[in-house]
C-alpha cells in the first residue's frame, strides 16, 4: 500500500488530453490528466464529471456559461450537460469518471484508460 | 453555476473532524474537512473512502500498515477495511463517500452532513 502522489504521476504522463488512472473508487477511475488547448464539447448522458485543477488555470465551458477554475478549485458537470475544457497554458487536473466511460461521450472512444 | 474554491470552503468549516459537502458527483458528497488528532478505527462495509489531503499531514492506518500522506497526496481505502485518519497538527482533507455514508461506519451516526 502506497499514498498516490498526483505530481509524481502526473510527471510520468507525456501527452494532452490523455487521461492516466491512478487509484480506483466504488467503480469510478481517479485519473490525473495535462491538458492544453481546447477539447472538443460533449457530454456524458450516464454520469457526472468531476474536474479539479491542480497546478494552472482552464475554463471550462457549461452550457452558455463559461467558468474559470485555478488551483484547489473544482466543478462537476451534471450529466448530459454540455461541455468543454480549454486551457491556455497548461493545466494539470484530476478527473473522476466511472470505468468505461468515453472522454468525448462517445461510445465509440471507450477504451480502459492507462494506469500509472 | 460556479467553481468549487476548496480553500474558501474550509475557511467556513469551524471544529475537526466534520465534513461538510462542497459539491454532488453520482450520488456521492464531494466534502472537506479539517482533522487533527486522531479519529476511531473504523471501516465502511459498503463503500471505499477516498482521502486527498488538501493541507497538512496526515497518518492513515490502514489494517496493520500505516501511511503517510502529504499536500497533493490520496489514498483510496477499499471497502471493509479498517482504517483510522490522524493529525498531530491541523491538515485539510477532500472526501469522497456515497451520501448517507455513516462517519465511523456504524449506521447509528449516520446523518446527512452540512452543506457549504
Amino acid at each position: 500500500m502506497k499514498a498516490v502522489n498526483l505530481a509524481e504521476k502526473l510527471a510520468l504522463v507525456a501527452g494532452h488530453w490523455d487521461p492516466h488512472v491512478v487509484a480506483d473508487f466504488n467503480g469510478h477511475d481517479i485519473m490525473v490528466v495535462r491538458v492544453e488547448g481546447e477539447f472538443p464539447f460533449h457530454d456524458h448522458p450516464d454520469t457526472d464529471d468531476l474536474f479539479l485543477v491542480l497546478e494552472g488555470e482552464i475554463e471550462l465551458d457549461v452550457g452558455e456559461e463559461t467558468l474559470h477554475l485555478g488551483p484547489g478549485e473544482l466543478f462537476v458537470v451534471p450529466k448530459g450537460v454540455r461541455h468543454r475544457p480549454r486551457a491556455k497554458a497548461e493545466a494539470r487536473l484530476l478527473l473522476i469518471e466511472p470505468k468505461g466511460t468515453p472522454n468525448t461521450g462517445d461510445p465509440a472512444t471507450a477504451s480502459a484508460k492507462p494506469r500509472i
